[in-house]
């Protein structure tokens, strides 16, 4: 089980922090604004994640391979070639946002509960749900804060409840299906969920303040 | 004791979750963005309380109860009857925020102290003191930062102060009166000082820099 | 070695509550926004390292002295006369912030990196490493997220990069010159290459949107 999770997570560090290089570059930081933010981005909900159950160090601190992957990643996104890739438009910077975003969203939620299980907390759902949606937006709330954004949690339609939708899923289907095929499909949910919402512009009511 | 506290650690959390919906509302947010400002704000300074006592996982994630409590609270602001009531001029809005963030500030410094005297630091009055600050003003910060305002604890005249004489009001009055009258009394003592001091205008100098 | 430790960590305390300070007179806040800002620098990179290596209560919330000197040293920045020595030009104020802070930057990555010995982290030097860049960086990020300023951490060249350096001299020289003096000489490259950078304005590559 262990293996698996750290695969997931290492894979939830790429895509992660490549939204925060992506992040970085819109706004012309240099070489290492670029590699703080991927660094952060990707690290960040992992870091809340361990200090809320109790792992100390965190893991990031203890063993270096997800710095290591982030900063890597973050200093790749960085060369002028691969920049030029998604540079051509802004359409396809945020297309390209949208997709490691949403990836790294349903990953990281499944990975958070994964290690909750593991921490022995299997047996509280509420936990496990509340942990997940954590791992999961702590790091791109981390990233906003930092860049000085708005919290993507509170501009992008259904981020927060994606994430929560594909937790509940999980701690279900867990029951009947086994951990793993649980974490396939809740991560699945979340992605799927997320991209429907942002390509029909799902939208939330917004509270106008009503002048009585 | 532990249930007086949690009594007092829910009407907290109602009274922060107000005051954080509202900000939200302010800045005509969607649902979710009412609900995790909420959120965030009815439970950020005991998630600050639990992390420095050594308390993990925190309360807010072993019992659902903070963060349904939270959750329905805001939306509940969310509903257009509710909001018309406090809609009709900023001057209401600003008086009922001022009164629920007033509330939430005595009633959660008063908790945050006596969970640390719980977890065995009663006889550490310094401690006490800072851990009730923390715990009261940490909600607030944390709404401010994601929402984009400078932190309340900065603007406002008094607020951390007022958070800081209740908080020693207590730590004196438990030696001869134990630990309920002295929470009662100085939960009262920092919302009379936070209402007296937005009342009256009370000013602090400013750090105007000084040319030479 | 705990002794050394606390005498480097008050030095390091007093300069970053002066840059804390500083910056809270530039935004003209407060006397207590003042000393707010001036606490949170000076105490919130330790917050975070005693959180990371599982002290809890952190340091700060046991023993009153990080508080008291944090205050003290705010509110002496307060002072009218105080604030003329740097209050002449934006120049001096622009030269004495970058000393306290680089100053701070080195005294705190040592200072974090002797406790993680301390708790027993000697022989991951990773881990090391990274505490010692979180101890010396955090305090300053918090600093700035709440001042409403884009952390210096992105802004100022080799800021982070010069902690990183520091720390890896720190973990190479222990090994052959003990502790103490490798504290000494690690604390002394990150102030220097600190310095050199804002003085001959040392760039890293801007990341540049390429349009293809």
């Amino acid at each position: 089980m262990d293996v698996v999770l750290i695969i997931i997570e290492i894979f939830g560090t790429v895509v992660f922090a490549i939204s925060g290089a992506l992040v970085a570059i819109e706004k012309e930081m240099d070489l290492f604004g670029v590699a703080i933010l991927g660094l952060v981005t990707a690290t960040g909900g992992g870091f809340l994640r361990d200090l809320i159950l109790g792992t100390v160090p965190p893991r990031l601190f203890t063993d270096p391979v997800y710095a290591l992957v982030a900063l890597g990643t973050s200093l790749i996104m960085f060369i002028p070639a691969v920049r030029k890739i998604h540079g051509g438009a802004k359409k396809v910077r945020d297309v390209l946002l949208l997709v490691v975003d949403s990836l790294g969203l349903g990953t990281f939620a499944m990975v958070g509960m994964g290690f909750a299980v593991d921490a022995g907390f299997g047996n509280n759902p509420f936990l496990l749900i509340f942990v997940g949606v954590v791992t999961s937006v702590g790091g791109g709330v981390m990233r906003d804060v930092m860049a000085g954004n708005r919290p993507y949690v509170f501009v992008k339609h259904f981020y927060a409840t994606a994430a929560l939708i594909g937790c509940g899923v999980f701690v279900l289907l867990r029951m009947i299906a086994g951990d793993i095929v649980a974490m396939i499909v809740g991560a699945a949910v979340i992605f799927t969920l997320r991209i429907l919402a942002a390509l029909f512009h799902w939208k939330l009511p917004v509270a106008r303040r009503e002048e009585s």
